[in-house]
């Protein structure tokens, strides 16, 4: 059986891999993906054929995956965070519905998740994503931004937690500020915003902004931001800042 | 320094377990959970002091774990899923912020996530969370319903992926008929909505219905839905039914 695995690799170390996860790697004799998360796999993908492809080159690494996998070679395409949001995922999936190579069909797809990187974010800080939430990506290469407008909007009148992903990149800037300042249409200034950057790994950084003071100056294209609903709220615990999303258990108790 | 771990175990076996989370659970001599949950563990809590609660008994879960922690007990509070998410971790903090004992802000808490419902469903059957999504839960026990109504509107004027969490209990199962109805006035009949249920375990069910015949007396309280946005799509690969949402790349590919 011809075999493609869609692997989400988490943060990257090994230590937030699945298993399950795991296991696929160790089962193929090809690995495709973007240099750094590859690295980062170590031993794991020590003696195999390591393809590795740019950021931008989404495409390539599909279609390259897809061929090895059709080819027979047992092939593992790996992406950080969860294969399954804003990843590898969904453009395999679109590739074989739009542009399928007829051998492609022949591949057996398994897709092993990963912990993205709002989960990660939230588990250093608290618990921001503890009720209803969403998540919106400012990248507009592919969306309009009307779309990613009209998103902002309908995440503020349903005030849910909002997961930011792909704030700025080396090319666009602006959008974040936009973000902002429709978010606070809804929200007060005040609202505990998470920002997280470079997640377990050297020079981790979470700490939490108030909504008014995010600037896109201040992040670059591995942060990703949890801002929070109107119900979330800051504490300090043993001088730590933690900030969490409560499902109103408060209410019912005395 | 006294510790209590907050763990998330996925769908529960240890396959789909972080090795973070099964280190956490590992060091820690107490482990506190719902029954079910904590059985799935096997080996990995032979010899320690389990301590099963209920359903509906959420406050005294955590409350306990704080106890045994504050006492010098390395304790782990285990909870299906991500805990970070519609789960034990927010209760937690909550607690520690409205309703403390003087003892608990002794205790170092750290978070270990977990893969959610939402995506080991999503990874057995696509990538429908490829792009923009929300997620809502159907409980209004703490919630009251109008807000649930307003975000079910909100994420029918983004036309947000939508998950859904908690359709339906023992006492109350009206509501995701009322979420279909709503979601119906912004997207189309035949939208495809992923059900799951018995994820990773024995009579696993996940399959695609269309929006129009979503049903409360198909579902029960371990059931995930993932309701596509108007740009979802679904397809047959290998007679297999697939749901993906793509990003958009078709638009730039010839």
């Amino acid at each position: 059986m011809k075999k493609l695995f869609l692997v989400g690799t988490g943060p990257g170390n090994l230590d937030y891999i699945l298993p399950l996860a795991q296991q696929a790697i160790m089962e193929s004799s090809d690995i495709v993906g973007y240099g750094l998360y590859i690295d980062l796999l170590g031993d794991l993908v020590k003696n195999k054929t390591c393809h590795t492809r740019n950021l931008g080159q989404e495409t390539e690494r599909v279609t390259l995956a897809l061929d090895l996998a059709s080819a027979g070679r047992v092939t593992a395409l790996v992406s950080s965070g969860d294969i399954g949001i804003y990843a590898m995922a969904s453009l395999a999936f679109e590739l074989l519905d739009r542009h399928p190579k007829p051998e492609w069909l022949e591949v057996s797809i398994e897709t092993l998740p990963g912990v993205s990187a709002m989960q990660v974010a939230a588990s250093k800080i608290g618990a921001p994503l503890g009720h209803d939430f969403c998540t919106i990506s400012m990248s507009d290469l592919l969306t309009p931004w009307e779309s990613i407008e009209k998103r902002l909007h309908a995440a503020g009148q349903g005030d849910f937690v909002v997961a930011i992903y792909n704030p700025i990149s080396k090319t666009r800037n602006w959008q974040i500020n936009h973000a902002r300042e429709i978010l606070l249409e809804y929200r007060p200034p005040e609202t505990p915003v998470v920002i997280a950057k470079n997640l377990s790994r050297e020079n981790e950084m979470v700490k939490v902004v108030s909504l008014v003071d995010v600037a896109a100056e201040d992040l670059d294209m591995l942060t990703t931001l949890i801002i929070g609903s109107s119900d979330s709220r800051l504490l300090s615990v043993q001088n730590k800042q933690r900030v969490y999303t409560p499902r109103g258990y408060s209410k019912v108790l005395k």
